[in-house]
């Protein structure tokens, strides 16, 4: 049911050695699609595969080694450097596409010999975006930060009447969309103290914003919903995002039409997209604690219910120029999510909306229940009211000019490989 | 200071005849872009310019005419049917086709004998999204329309604190923009009454929004704003917007993060970009009434108090199923703006945000403040509590399938041309 098969067996490995390696995020399970070239060099960006510390190149790997009865014209789109033309294509090709990767980078394939030709350090690397975004957007379904952050707000009533009924969701900005590296402190309008005019300046109050996204995958038309029995298909993998938050901003804002110069000056994902047909061993029952409404049935289906949820372990760190390498800051789990990625495409198609191919769903901050497990700032510190003391001393309420945040996320579980999403790391310039 | 030159000039005439008409919408004055190509074909799409009741094929006039110094290259994206394309080369381009676009079809150009080939009868074309837009800001400058929807909700507090001094905008959904024709009703989850479950179904509150939306310009680069006095660069012209809202979605969804499904579903756009550099006759001041807070200095400029403000009439049509043809149910003035085109520009890029060529920024709805000048059924009904009565004796709380909402804009003023948008119609459908 899950759509596991042979391209997820723990024990299989691969001619590459560095995709063995037990602490690898990219072992020959994952295989996850990046656009990437050689750094320094001005060659059109490829598309390519990791395969432990390599990348494999998509252009060279479909010109140089010879493939099964109908695996060539599917990669063409890759070979060409496009993953949205590959994405529309749909989950039969990327399924095809999978067992032909894992089948040639296994230990013992017949095509090592020609592969070996077509990698690359990932070292030597640098990255452009995956895909074309043309629209992105973002949920709210971490519970336990809509909890928090309500908390701050609204003490005796943090979540609103219909948090447990509507996957709710909002557009954000598609064009300030990248891989990061580093996120320059916005400016904007804030609200004075004491009933003073309110000013314009430089945020004091930056802060990070812990998700994952979704990349969407063929699509619907215009006014055709899609229903729960189709959602899983229009879900191509997944990247770590950062939705970096000016709360100061955001506070002056927000009111009635929602976040907007407090988000849209910089959201980061990370380079590599995990596909969903990677992540199947990780598929975990879809629950709702006791006393919680069950879904409409426009959000229900029995596949959701018994492996609509994901086991993805996330954390971030944090270093300030002071030091030397990151701390973990806080950790959480795919699992704290209020709703599938299913219903939140069932929920944006069921008026009519239209998704297409590279399209960016964020899960929204996805925060655990207990303390030390925000997946912001805002939350860690109770709205910047009680400052983290980090390793050396420092304190933080919000981010600082030179500091770094480091999201990462895991898969582990018995019976399956472990495996990663990569890093995603941005510092802070003023 | 308006930029006003030959091209404005009221006493010039085409030789197109019905271009001469003194009810056209595009007279030789006007000049707004849109692609085309003629119905039933299936070639390319082609970008042509308005004139009377015909459109110029600009891929035919770069070819089959002679144009000045420097014109031919301007106009080389245009032949090749990218708006997008000239829209990045900035007003100098702009106004250099612009004025080369207005001698060539002035009455006596000996340019007329070869244009004469190129021109095609609006009636025999068909027309596509007039450019690429990536991202769609809507903005809620309308502050009639603000007090109006806030009484409905709040009637002692119908303005948030934030209004007068922030230019409240949110993003909207870019995928579901298309020029109209029919709109789907959508369905989606709403509140039942007296606190039973919420129900999932097609909105029973369907109305319209009555807007123009604004074409950016070449745009900025992430992390460097565009000031006040670059901001009037980043316009390229204007279009007709009917933002088409399910108030009964909105209600349930739209707190903490704004509209979603109320609104995804389905904007519209008229065909053709009128140009800023059309529209300068009808420039006026920003004003301010009393007692209202001064913008703060990010948002204000010498040229903006002298002349942000357009002066364009509105309306909005009602053509029920059982009607020939359609009433005016409500008229406004783009004068109602709370915040100028320029300020919307200064302020969604005051954070670092990067705006890109072809960008739609809607106005929000533009409502005048007296009775029948509502720009949506919600304040002409007062939430729907007081419904219209149409001259044939229906009535209308929100709209019913096979209802067709026509929206139009004109400016006129002593001086200056007259000029318009064309129309912009959406049929409901059930």
């Amino acid at each position: 049911m899950n759509g596991l098969d042979d391209t997820h067996d723990p024990a299989l490995r691969s001619w590459v050695p560095s995709a063995n390696e037990p602490g690898t995020d990219f072992p020959v399970q994952n295989l996850p699609f990046a656009r990437f070239r050689r750094r320094g060099s001005d060659t059109p960006w490829r598309v390519g595969v990791a395969i432990g510390d390599q990348v494999l190149d998509l252009k060279l790997a479909t010109v140089q080694c010879p493939w099964g009865d109908g695996v060539h014209d599917l990669l063409e789109p890759l070979a060409q450097g496009d993953l949205n033309a590959f994405i529309a294509l749909g989950r039969p090709a990327w399924r095809t596409v999978r067992q032909a990767l894992s089948m040639a980078l296994a230990e013992g394939s017949d095509q090592g010999p020609f592969l070996e030709l077509c990698l690359v350090p990932q070292r030597l690397v640098e990255y452009a975006m995956p895909c074309f975004i043309h629209d992105y957007t973002d949920f709210y379904t971490g519970i336990h930060h809509a909890m928090a952050v309500g908390k701050l707000m609204r003490p005796d009533n943090p979540l609103l009447p219909n948090y447990k009924w509507v996957p709710i969701g909002y557009h954000g900005r598609a064009s300030s969309i990248s891989l990061g590296g580093t996120v320059k402190r916005p400016s904007g309008q804030v609200r004075a103290a004491t009933g003073a005019d309110p000013v314009y300046g430089p945020s004091r109050r930056l802060d990070y914003e812990l998700e994952l996204g979704a990349i969407v995958g063929p699509g619907n038309a215009p006014g055709e919903p899609v229903p729960m029995a189709a959602a899983e298909d229009q879900l191509f993998g997944l990247v770590l995002l950062n939705d970096w938050s000016a709360r100061d901003l955001q506070a002056w804002e927000y009111q009635p039409l929602g976040p907007f110069l407090a988000k849209n000056f910089a959201t980061h994902i990370s380079p590599w997209i995990v596909t969903m047909d990677a992540l199947a061993p990780y598929r975990r029952p879809f629950v709702r604690v006791a006393g919680d409404p069950a879904p409409l049935p426009y959000l229900d289906s029995e596949f959701n219910r018994a492996a609509g949820a994901l086991d993805i372990r996330l954390e971030v760190g944090l270093k300030t120029a002071a030091m030397k390498s990151a701390v973990r800051v806080s950790h959480s789990n795919a699992l704290d999510a209020y709703w599938t990625l299913a219903q939140l495409v069932a929920h944006h198609t069921c008026n009519g909306c239209n998704l297409q191919p590279g399209d960016l769903l964020g899960t929204g901050t996805l925060s655990g229940p207990a303390p030390g497990q925000g997946g912001s700032l805002l939350e860690l510190t109770a709205g910047g009211r009680e400052p983290l003391t980090l390793p050396n001393g420092e304190t933080r309420s919000f981010l600082e000019d030179g500091d770094t945040v480091v999201l990462r996320a895991r898969c582990e579980a018995p019976g399956a490989a472990p495996l990663g999403f990569g890093t995603l790391a941005g510092t802070v310039v003023g």
